[in-house]
């Protein structure tokens, strides 16, 4: 399998993204090639530093980046030999199987919309955040491509969302909602009221509405939001458990008594704080287009790069672009015959 | 202060509310008549098993209740003697200044709006919820009373909310954002982008767009978005917060050294515990209506309807409806000023 790296555009800099290469390197044998794009000078030097002498690396020189503060669609057009064109392009011409960015979402979003086009079939490309809850982890789709969307996109999210969460997190019959403000299927927007009827005709696990209540109570695993909402929430839950974990650490220290309790506990608070870690899955795939894009976190460290690069893996393995074209075709073909059928 | 509560609909039943009601009469001497509607018979067993004798009581009597099952609207027709149509009357009579009722969102919102009406100047009224930070508290504004807004009604929240923020949590220039999925002014969608520059045009503390990364760490005091977006993150917190808890919980009890390490942090564990506690607040008003209306939350116990009580006691004596009134006069005029200025 042939794994390109954007070394560029993570908020710590190349070596970070490089060591973190080296681990999956290291762990990965289904690994044939790796393709670091960026800097050519920064690369080499970074590979020194980490020790990463794998014969598998390969160096693609890209002279520009696409930082956090670019305007996507602006900053591609004025960037043309930024790292993450670059990237996508190595995708595009069929010289390597699956991307791996942590730089700038809307542009990785933007360059791979325009360069690798959606699956036929598909209208929107969706990015599926994966988010632990203490009895299950969820799938959250769309956290932020398609910011404004129409009841197909959320349709096409669904059945998406459902095949990742099933041949990918290994869940047998995932169980898909539309998040809304109530479970009822009159309640919600237009948007999702119609998304709510296009998700009953298709041959998913569709549980209906879900509200903000249920997502961390194992009532469902694959949720379905515009990426307007899904950023805000999925921004939302990581500030929470950020600003909770930085209190109780606060709290902890303010007598010598809590911090015995809290080194006693520690058990208990490592299982959740490893549980809840963000670095454990490193990246959110973007789904829909003729490529494996997977989006790692801006602040992705070395154990991160090493999980995205892992998941990714897993998501070539599976074939899950093959799954995704041929259900959506299905699920387009059957609300196409049950329109024809009503007008009948 | 004459003060009515819908005793019924509340998930713990009339008893557990005039129980909070009792607390709240003991502890508050603004309080002229309070007035509890609901099932008569209900009522007085209540009151004697709680031995509430206090002589500002008065029972109204109401045959019916709107329960959660129902559908607001149409269960407003169907039930004209259910108890929150008669609370919300006792209000549009003048015979009480304020609300508090546990039942059905939506059926208080619907209630309270057609019978009393919109405060001039303002179209749509908005819940807001106070959210505990770990160095702020937040006002999330609408958290679900007007599932679709247009642009003015986002500009309606950002006044009322800075008006609650300062009037009545205190906060003397409350920072006002409106919630999106990101920082610049041309991110999120049509409604965020107009509700923007509408904001920049009036007179109050408004720092742009916010993300949920913002909200819990102390970066905005006033949350603005559409009761769509604000009722999923509102209850997502929720639902996050019980969830870590419920984990942290068993995860603590699976050996005894954790255990003991949980005691001896138990100070700081409380601490955290209390101020995360939406009994401190107890309720959220809705903001907009002639009328000071406190929805409490339905599976609100004692503690939760006294302080509910204690802040809509608050709300009345800042005189709240006024300065919003006013407020919103002045903003109306400042955006209409800017329209034929522009059109000249």
């Amino acid at each position: 399998m042939r794994i390109v790296v954007d070394v560029m555009g993570g908020d710590h800099g190349p070596e970070v993204i490089i060591d973190g290469v080296r681990l999956a390197l290291e762990s990965g044998a289904r690994i044939t090639e790796l393709y670091l794009v960026g800097d050519e000078g920064q690369i080499k030097t970074a590979l020194k530093s980490t020790g990463c002498t794998d014969s598998r690396v390969r160096i693609v020189h890209a002279s520009e980046v696409l930082t956090m503060e670019d305007k996507p669609v602006e900053g591609l057009r004025r960037k043309k030999d930024c790292s993450i064109l670059r990237a996508v392009d190595l995708i595009k011409e069929g010289v390597a199987d699956a991307l791996i960015s942590p730089g700038n979402t809307g542009g990785l979003v933007a360059a791979s919309t325009i360069r690798l086009r959606p699956i036929s079939g598909v209208d929107r490309p969706g990015i599926a955040s994966v988010i632990p809850a203490p009895e299950n982890e969820f799938v959250l789709l769309d956290s932020g491509a398609s910011v404004e969307c129409r009841p197909t996109h959320l349709l096409h999210f669904a059945i998406m969302g459902h095949i990742y969460s099933r041949d990918v997190l290994g869940y047998s019959k995932p169980r898909v909602g539309i998040l809304c403000n109530g479970t009822e299927p009159n309640k919600g927007v237009e948007l999702t009221i119609e998304a709510y009827r296009l998700c009953k005709m298709v041959d998913i696990n569709f549980i209906g509405n879900v509200e903000g209540h249920d997502l961390f109570h194992n009532k469902v695993d694959v949720v379905i939001c515009d990426g307007f909402v899904g950023n805000i929430v999925l921004k939302t839950i990581e500030s929470f458990a950020r600003g909770l974990a930085g209190w109780l650490k606060d709290e902890l220290k303010k007598s010598p008594v809590s911090m015995l309790g809290a080194l006693l506990a520690s058990r208990a608070l490592t299982t959740i704080k490893r549980r809840m870690d963000p670095d454990a899955y490193g990246g959110a795939p973007l789904l829909g287009l003729n490529g494996t894009i997977m989006k790692a976190h801006g602040s992705a460290r070395e154990r991160a790069i090493m999980n995205a690069i892992r998941i990714t893996t897993d998501a070539v393995q599976n074939q899950l672009n093959e799954t995704i074209r041929r259900e959506i075709a299905q699920a387009n073909a059957r609300i196409a015959e049950t329109k024809v059928a009503s007008a009948l």
